[in-house]
Parts: structure tokens; C-alpha cells; sequence
């Protein structure tokens, strides 16, 4: 009877392709939702794979199926259903047991899982799975935090189910629970700020230039050759080149431009500013999504202030294209680095000791922000020391250096022609607060110093220092 | 021997002036300190005022001094300080003994204080005061939250010694425990932006115009006068006609740009987040205030890239000045309309039923953001229904049209010439992204459905709806 290696619970999309993935890999896995039907679904479109799949429709049934120590997938929504499923599977398992919730959960709760299970003698893991539906079924980025034994345990799974960069597993053990599903935040913080990116690029394009969706599609494609290959790239050329056969119009042109999100873009922003980094790309693609859902608002600004300019801003010769390639690599460059830098101090902060190079080696294939560009960021991280900040490491530091000026003319362009670019010129801005010799902000000590007596530092002595300050406003 | 009104605690400097306000204002006040030494040097500093001071150099004493009920108001420091202050009280008091938190408390442990505290019989205020030293010494802004009951009791003493516009007192019940220090956690949010705003319209007219601190100044003391007026305003003029004594220099030429924060700041931002309401003024000043002090990681990137640019936008034209000056009106509107925009979600949110013209009254004298602007804000807030933002106020909104011409010029010269503008170029996205009838989340939706089938709504027809997606990147 005990003849599966793993169990996978919860046949919604994600959990019934990983269960298919795990049965390709040679695996024995049992099978479990709630309700039945979608089980037996799973079985039915699983074809061939189900050989490898025992259906369950009990918990009784799937703890007998399981090799001990279990190790029970938990692929069920975030937050109630994960903490129910564990409730429901206690009492049925041994000590050694292993949970794992592979769910887009908050680390904080995978802290906390991990602490109540460990405490009755059973083993957890917080595990990020990225890749979407197509990633699950044929090899996602798995980002695996939590117990060391349960890891080994599990690892041939894991390991094998998961995509392959150049013949490299991109699954790998981040650090203690919490630390997977932290980066696997971070990892979707970043998605955000590439996704939005992508869109303000396109929106310059096809306002600002005048394109059409299919002739930006032809650029993008052309970028998928550069240095902004990457699986988002890719998809956004399908995306443009997609027509809506009711209407025969460009299908990006009937989506309502209101985004829905998931709770990790904003769990990335909210960590950034708890660790004091700043992440403005991260932040500003996550308020562009929730500005696009505030449909009575914007309907009512719109209405009382009229519509966004979005002037042109040139002809689409190839000379302004490539201006906005480099644009959009400054941002895509700066969003990793902020991304990455809230990882590192994360890392500090709870003391995980976070691999900085195997996450930008994971996340090569199988994940939704998998580039050629990673490639080189897990490269810049092997340097030892490591950078600071990817801004650091030379090759990026010569590729901003070099696409700064188009960045700085088309997005002073894209401003003054009253088109939205939040999460570029954030990220454009952040740059050059770092880049700046003197800031502004000996202005802003002034005045913390003349209305709160907070003091400053002084440039040519050390020590805290006071005013005094010229009185009144003459 | 009980004669004491209200007791202060804590003799740093905020409470000591703010004792000394009670006491000019005719209440008897009971002082305490840890250290008893500060204790005496305020009495010490009272001069006159000493006459309705009671120093007490114990607990007992402090207890014994109080009519009951017995108000205690902590100005000690936020967290640890207070924590322990309210343990080593509770003891000697009475049920029905009021515990008033006048620091810079999160709202969260406000909200923990109130429920911990009457559980025990004891009733709570979580007071936010704004007005730096000279506030607490001759009026404040003041927010309650916490116990209606409470509120009556030391309403007498807090509404006297608030600070007065035309004759009314700028403090006010908010409403239940968190209220008061959540308005004041937005206070400071938007306080951050208002601050770092300033700062960045100097540095466009010190690097941008070329101008010198001094006539930078003039150019402030005008605005003084204009729709800009506030006590910000006031005190850049201040702080840029000052003159270092030691080396003859602008003073602000020999301050540290390294920005030092409290929590609030860094608190707004993520209650933004936490509530959904975009707030990117705030996040950008925040995280400007933590780029400065990141003085090792500024250089690095200052060695490999170079400095920021900040070539010149023109010349100091009054045009130009002018334009200037609308760019940071459209910042500031922007910055409050956002900060009032999180209020009003956490009232909802929290069930507070926040009194946002009351707020944005009591804002209007007192504290650090107070100013001309929000006089119009409480008038905005006054109309039935209340205005969904303040940009929808038709004053507001006119203005914004009327200004919003030159902030799309200045800022695309800022960006297009290299200077560092995140916080008015945030707020300017905000409003683009706002205004526009059609944005590009559209792509980003696409490419969620293409990588995740969450799907889209269209804009012709209602419901959920999926690709299909041209396949492939060709």
C-alpha cells in the first residue's frame, strides 16, 4: 500500500500539474482535493502519467499511501486553506512526517508553521514554486526554505521536477522556513516592477511613437535577442501579436486595463520599507496596479481634469527604439538590484545567510522573470567579495552607464509629453540619489534641525551639531 | 496634596515644554523623570511657570500629587520606554486612572495599550502632538484617540494648551484607540513628502538655475505669500539665509546631506501598502531619506558611475521660478491628497470613522505641515458628500490644471538634465496614471493570463475571459 514518494494536495491548476510533473519524473505520487471531482479530474488528464498518480479521497487513504516519513505538498490558496489542510492532516500523521506548503505563502507564516509543527515533533518546509501553469508541469524554479532533513528527504523530488538551466537543477535550498518563501516574494516583487516596465515601454511606444500593437510586437521580438531576452520579453511579443477574433482588433485592446494582484508584489514593498531598502520600482509597479483598479476614481479624475497628454514624443526610427531598449534595461536593471538588495538585507536581518548566486541561478528557467540577464547576475554574485549592489559589479555598472543617457532623454521626454512612467522614472530617480556626490537632503537636516532640534552632521567635523539659525522669514 | 490637573511624564525636551504650556495656561501639572535631575532643570527653566508645576521625584509622590481620576500624560520615548513606564505606574493607580501616550507611538500599540489597559480598569488615550519643541511650548496640534470617557476628562487641558487658528483649537477627538496616533503617523508621512519636495525644487534651482542659497531664499520668502505659505516654507527661508559662523559659508553647504528618521515615515508608507492606497510622495521621500544615509554604498556608486549630472534647465527667469513654484503646488496637492487618501482607508478599514475635516482643521495650526493649503483642504472636506480625493475638490482640481502644464515641463527637464526629483516625479505619475481614460495595465493583464490564465475582463463585455494567445514569439 505505502508505495508514494510525495503527496500532493490540492488539484486546482498548479497542484494537479506539479502531481503530473512529479509522475513524468518517475515518481510515485498520491493525490488529494478537498472535493473529489477535481481528483479525479486530475487523473483523467493525466493520461499516460497516471500510472504514477494514486487517487486519494480521504486523508486516511492518502497518509496509507505514503512511504513514512510522508511528506505531504500542500498546493492549496494561501493564508486559511493551508493553515485548515495542516489541521486536518495532524492527526493523522507520524513524528518525521514532512508538510510542505508550496503555496504563495507570506514567510512570516511559514516562520510561524514551521515553529507550531516543529514543536509536535514534525517537519516543515516553506517552499516558492514559480513558473506558473507551464512551469509546474514542466519544470518550475523552486526556492526551498525550512528543515534540513525534510530537504534531503525530499530533495531527489524536488530537484527533479524542477527546470533546467544548461543540465543545473534551478531548485536549491534557501535557508531556514521563511527564507523561501522570502525570496519567492522578492522574486514576484521583481515580476512586478519587469511587468510594469514592459507596459510603460509599450505605452511609449504606442502613444508617444504612434505604433501599433503589432509593429511593437515586432520590436520586442528584436529585444528578445539582446540583453532583454527573457520569458517576459517573449510573451509580450505573443501578447501584440494576439488579435481578438470577436472583433478582429488587437486583443490587448479589449482587456480592460485594470490588474488584479496577488498579495506578494506588495509584501515585497512592505519588507523593503521594514528593512529600510529602497525598492521605488518594486513600489511604484504595485500602486500602477492598484491605481488601474480604481475605476470610479480614475473616472472621475479623468472627468475633472481631462485625460493624460501622452503627446507624442518623436517618430519611430530605429535611433529612438533603441533609446527606449536601453531606457527600459536601466529600469530592469535597477528593479533586480533593488530586488536583490532587499534579499541581502533581509538575509542580515533574520540571519539566513541567503545564497545570492544560487537565487539568480534558480531563477534562470522555470520562473516567470527567467532572462539572459540573470545569467550575468549569478555571475556577479559569484565574485568574491560580492557586490555591494549589482549597480556595483562592472558589467552592469558599464551597461547603466552606457544606456543612462537614453534613459534620461526618454523618460524627460515621456514627462514633459504627459505620459505615466512611475516604475522606470522611479527607478531612474533612484539611480541618481545614489549616483549624486551631494544630495538635497542637508536642506531637509536644516529643517528637522530648526523645528525638532534633531541636529546634523557636519562635512568638515565630526560630531552632532545645532543651528543657529537666522531667525524669522525676513 | 492631590491638586495636580494632569501629570507629565518624561522631561526630555518635548515634555518639559509641554508642561510648561499646561502650566501657563492656568493648570496645576505634576512633573516627573526617571532621573530626577531633569525634574529640577525643568522647574529650573520654568521661571514664573514653576508656581503651577509640582515637582515629584517618586511614583508615590507623582500618584499622591493627582486628583482623581488621575491623568498621566508619558511623553517618553515610543516602544520599550513607554511599555515600561505604564508597568511601573499601573500598580499605583486607581481604577478609572487615565494613561495618556503623547509620543510618537505606532497606532498598532496604541490599539494593544487601550485593549490591555481597560481590560484592567484603567482608561487609555494614544495622543498624537505635532509642533516639534516651540509646538509643545506654545500650542500643538494634537489628535486623541482612545476613551471618549478619558477624552472628557483632560479635554480642558489639551484643547487650552493646543495651538489656536482664528480662534479655534487645533485639537480633536479622532476617535478609538490607534486614531490619534494614526493621524499622526500620516501627519508625519506627509510631513516627509512636503519636506523632501522642498528639497528637490532647491536643488533644481541650485543645480538646475544655478542660484545661490541666499537667493533661493528670496525666492521662498515669496512663496511664503502665495499658495505655497506654510511653516516649511517659512523655515527654508530660514534655514537657506543662514550663514555657518565658522567657515562663512551657507550653512546648509556644511550639513551632511544624510538624512536621519523616525519611524512615522517609514510607518505611512507601509500603512499604504497595507491598505492598498497608493501613496508614492510619501514612499519616495522615505526612501530618499534612506538613500542619503547609505554614504558607503553612494560613494561606491558615485566611483563607478560618476555623479549625477544635474546639467542646467535654463536660467533664473521669474518665468521659470514660476514654473517652479507650480510644480511644487502639484507635488504638494498631490502628496496630501494621497496622505488623506490613506486616512480615509484606515478609517474604513478600522471602522474609526475618521474626521478628515476635523483632521485637516487641526492641522491648520500647531504642527510642522501646517499651512494656507489646508485650510482649503478642511473646506474641501467640509462639502456633502466629501470630495473621494482631494483632487476631485473643484478648487483643487483647478488648481492642478492650472499648474500641472509646468510640472510636466520642469520635471521632464529635471529627468532629461540628471537631477534627482523622486518624490514630485512620483507624485506627477500618480496623477498622469490617474487622469489616463486607458492605461497599459492592459499588457500586464495579458501577460498574467498568458503565464498564470488568471484571466481579464473585457472592455465590451461582462465576465472572466482567457486568450487564446498567438503562440510562440514568432
Amino acid at each position: 500500500m505505502a508505495q508514494a514518494d510525495i503527496a500532493v494536495i490540492g488539484m486546482a491548476v498548479m497542484g494537479r500539474n506539479l502531481a503530473m510533473n512529479i509522475a513524468e519524473k518517475g515518481f510515485k505520487v498520491a493525490v488529494y482535493n478537498r472535493s473529489s471531482a477535481r481528483t479525479d479530474e486530475a487523473l483523467a488528464e493525466a493520461g499516460d502519467l497516471a500510472g504514477n498518480m494514486i487517487p486519494c479521497h480521504s486523508i486516511e487513504e492518502l497518509v496509507a499511501a505514503l512511504k513514512p516519513p510522508r511528506a505531504l505538498l500542500l498546493m492549496v490558496k494561501a493564508g486559511a486553506a493551508v493553515d485548515e489542510t495542516i489541521a486536518q492532516l495532524k492527526p493523522h500523521l507520524a513524528k518525521g512526517d514532512i508538510i510542505i506548503d508550496a503555496g504563495n505563502a507570506n514567510y512570516r507564516d511559514s516562520v510561524a508553521h514551521d515553529q507550531a509543527l516543529s514543536a509536535e515533533g514534525f517537519e516543515f518546509l516553506g517552499v516558492g514554486v514559480s513558473g506558473g501553469e507551464e512551469g509546474a508541469r514542466h519544470g518550475p524554479s523552486i526556492m526551498v526554505g525550512g528543515s534540513k532533513v525534510a530537504w534531503e528527504r525530499v530533495q531527489p523530488v524536488l530537484t527533479a521536477i524542477a527546470a533546467r538551466y544548461q543540465g543545473e537543477s534551478c531548485c536549491a535550498y534557501m535557508g531556514p522556513a521563511g527564507a523561501g518563501h522570502f525570496v519567492k516574494t522578492l522574486h514576484n516583487g521583481i515580476e512586478y516592477a519587469d511587468m510594469q516596465m514592459i507596459a510603460e515601454a509599450y505605452g511609449l511606444m504606442r502613444a508617444g511613437l504612434g505604433m501599433t500593437p503589432s509593429a511593437i510586437a515586432d520590436v520586442f521580438e528584436g529585444w528578445t535577442k539582446g540583453p532583454l531576452a527573457s520569458y517576459l520579453t517573449e510573451i509580450t511579443v505573443q501578447a501584440l501579436r494576439t488579435t481578438d477574433p470577436a472583433t478582429g482588433k488587437p486583443l490587448v485592446d479589449i482587456i480592460l486595463d485594470s490588474a488584479g494582484q496577488k498579495g506578494t508584489g506588495r509584501w515585497s514593498a512592505i519588507e523593503a520599507l521594514d528593512l529600510g531598502v529602497p525598492a521605488s520600482a518594486i513600489a511604484a509597479a504595485v500602486e500602477a496596479r492598484g491605481l488601474s483598479g480604481m475605476r470610479s476614481l480614475r473616472q472621475a479624475v479623468n472627468g475633472a481634469l481631462g485625460d493624460a497628454e501622452r503627446a507624442a514624443i518623436g517618430t519611430a526610427t530605429p535611433e529612438i527604439i533603441a533609446e527606449i531598449e536601453k531606457t527600459l534595461l536601466t529600469g530592469k536593471i535597477l528593479a533586480y538590484a533593488q530586488g536583490f538588495d532587499v534579499l541581502a538585507a533581509g538575509s542580515k536581518q533574520f540571519g539566513w545567510n541567503l545564497p545570492l548566486a544560487e537565487i539568480a541561478k534558480i531563477w534562470r528557467a522555470g520562473c516567470i522573470i527567467r532572462s539572459r540577464m540573470l545569467d550575468s547576475m549569478s555571475r556577479a554574485y559569484s565574485a568574491t567579495p560580492a557586490p555591494e549592489s549589482l549597480i556595483l559589479d562592472p558589467d552592469f555598472a558599464g551597461e547603466l552607464k552606457a544606456s543612462l543617457p537614453a534613459a534620461r532623454k526618454i523618460l524627460g521626454l515621456a514627462v514633459a509629453n504627459g505620459h505615466p512612467v512611475p516604475a522606470l522614472t522611479s527607478a531612474l530617480n533612484y539611480l541618481q540619489q545614489l549616483r549624486a556626490s551631494r544630495a538635497t537632503v542637508d536642506l531637509v537636516q536644516a529643517q528637522r534641525d530648526i523645528f525638532g532640534a534633531h541636529g546634523f552632521e557636519r562635512v568638515d567635523q565630526p560630531g552632532a551639531h545645532h543651528g543657529p539659525w537666522h531667525t524669522g522669514a525676513e
